[in-house]
């Protein structure tokens, strides 16, 4: 499961606006698209550098894990998502290197991809996505 | 300053050893390349996935800034380092914009790059790092 990129960095934030004027103010890079996914109760916006994505992740409820994350370390990289295929099949693999995932299945994530998570305790505490473009299967 | 890409995305690891293991064991990439960067008090390892590095972090000292970090806030991501040209002059307009710089002149990073910190504290959390490849200026 050699991923192809960097699919996107996601960054937790306290107030998407003005997180959204920073980074167009600090890059000169604007931002293409604002996306609610109710599933993981976060308000996204998006901004591509080069093949990467950086995802800015508001929480829209104070019991989402965004929130807490961001109560207990603050505001910064929540999660890095790599670009993979083969998805259902590579999360077998992992689970066979006894490392945890969260999803034991891929489901949607923002953009349409397919996406899980696997748990940070087994990742050296990176919060770690794989994503699949649905697409390009 | 629109960044070309995601140069790396530095990962502070207390274990440098088993830390290279993990990465190698989970996506089947080769570290590439050990160093010692002394000015940081760190030994760092690197994978390459697509345009953009993992470069992994072990403090060579207690008193280093990545010991600090992971005694404050666990292992995980450390810092997000984006890709730019004439680092120089684009710090002195980052500066201009009320970010607060860690380094205000580019000095020598890992791999040869020209490199500058912004402070995470005027970066919504995120410590940045500005890389500038001095053989393509």
């Amino acid at each position: 499961m050699i991923p192809t990129h960097i699919e996107h960095i996601g960054i937790a934030v306290k107030d998407l606006k003005s997180a959204i004027s920073f980074y167009e103010n600090l890059f000169g890079i604007k931002c293409y698209a604002i996306e609610e996914v109710a599933d993981q109760k976060v308000r996204t916006a998006f901004f591509k550098i080069g093949a990467t994505k950086i995802e800015l992740l508001e929480p829209m409820d104070a019991d989402s894990s965004v929130a807490k994350f961001i109560e207990k370390k603050g505001e910064g990289v929540h999660h890095v998502a790599f670009a993979v295929q083969n998805l259902a099949d590579n999360l077998a693999k992992v689970e066979e290197k006894n490392i945890q995932l969260i999803d034991k299945q891929p489901r949607k994530g923002a953009e349409g991809l397919n996406i899980a998570f696997l748990h940070p305790k087994s990742t050296g505490g990176v919060l770690m996505e794989l994503c699949e473009n649905p697409n390009q299967k």
